[in-house]
């Protein structure tokens, strides 16, 4: 299974935006699924979350529907901020590489931090958050699909029955980042023995919110196989799923949360 | 909360061991709480444990109840076989500074694992699994106390509602020390906001199972503030339970599991 993470640099322009993940997305090495970063259409700021949201079936999932099927590659969208019933949500579009949408993740924890000394934030103010948990199969495996402040969360992920990879969609910042991004991409792929995925939006120093940047991959045993620094960057990563049984049956901790 | 782990040699014979463990409990800096590990009074094989098991009230935890009172700690006292109704179990008792026990854990998931090319162990050959989680209260917080291989359960260390410290008596070995020791340690506290300590044997090249040592402590934010190598030594944290309260203030994420 070959993944592409497209750590792209987000601009304020919607439409430069999703050029760019066109461009990024066809430039990658024929891979099987492709993942953009937390909302990659748009700055990612309060004002801009307002500014930007549009429901389903509006430009940015038409663009991503589309690359899907340009690339022929699964599409895990990134996010965007969705209008729905009056409300603004955190959302992760999924697409087959036949462009049919075929799941959807609101973020469901909102991300509401306030470090001494370092990051401020709070969705609440403007974002609702979504209900409940999302998966996808595919012919590799079942992807489960969260964002960024929802990996905090272990039970939460481990409610995501049957998993064999886990695609988050995020952008940690200079506080956050190099405190907990690694620990917590490494913790949930040793706790639920699965590969996990992080694909972060490059940094911009003077952006109103600093990504941390960072892209990982990490497999089940808890190693880090590849990540990509603060800049822009397309890391892509052939993971074997034999891997994943193999943790399993060596170190048999996950019977009880299987689907079978 | 000053506390102390008392990562001490194993041998074969169980009174050497008590003496030691009282001698080393008694040579730390005036501690809060003490610390010792998994299996401290018999060698770590299925062997030693069916050689060795005895009901609780016998020599083990007479000697436990005597070391709390005379060096006037609560003491973690690591893991023992425990025989009780015809079944042997790897029980961790607690006793508070007046030598009454507190608390009593049997391990919850048995330490079943075959890596390839590594450790291959089977607990469920000679022992049986408790059930349920332990927590015992102190003038600086709520323990939370678990035996090894229960720390890789994140779902039953969250259901120790309202955890401040979490005390592992713990025996990882040559292969999963490496590669998942310090993560779990780490994921366990950023995951609960709390701090969480490991107390381990000191490694003993020559016996038949080899522990990794490196007994450890890991703040709520995830740092790791002490950790010993492999020989014989008592670490010893000053731990400020302010930086508990700090980080759920600043990194709200535990609302819904907290005790109030």
């Amino acid at each position: 299974m070959r993944i592409s993470l497209i750590q792209m640099r987000v601009t304020e322009s919607v439409e430069r935006n999703l050029a760019r993940a066109e461009e990024l997305a066809l430039s990658a090495p024929k891979p099987d699924v492709i993942m953009l970063p937390e909302m990659f259409c748009c700055p990612y700021s309060p004002d801009s979350f307002i500014k930007n949201a549009e429901p389903s079936g509006s430009a940015v999932t038409r663009a991503l529907s589309r690359i899907s099927k340009e690339t022929g590659a699964w599409l895990i969208g990134g996010s965007m901020p969705e209008a729905a019933d009056g409300r603004i949500f955190n959302t992760c579009f999924v697409f087959d590489p036949k462009g049919r949408e075929v799941a959807r993740h609101r973020k469901a924890h909102m991300f509401d931090i306030d470090v001494e000394g370092g990051q401020r934030f709070c969705e609440s103010d403007v974002l609702s958050k979504g209900e409940g948990t999302t998966v996808f199969d595919t012919p590799w495996g079942r992807f489960g699909v969260c964002v960024c402040f929802d990996i905090r969360f272990p039970d939460f992920i481990r409610s995501m029955r049957g998993i064999d990879f886990l695609a988050v969609p995020a952008a940690f910042n200079m506080t956050t980042g190099p405190l907990h991004w690694e620990l917590l991409f490494r913790a949930r792929a040793v706790d639920e023995q699965i590969f996990t995925f992080g694909c972060a939006p490059a940094r911009d120093e003077a952006g109103e919110y600093v990504s941390y940047g960072n892209s990982i991959a990490v497999s089940p045993w808890g190693r880090v196989i590849a990540r990509a620094g603060a800049e822009e960057t397309v890391l892509t990563i052939d993971a074997d799923p034999e891997e994943i049984s193999a943790v399993r049956r060596q170190i048999p901790v996950g019977a009880p949360r299987r689907r079978g």
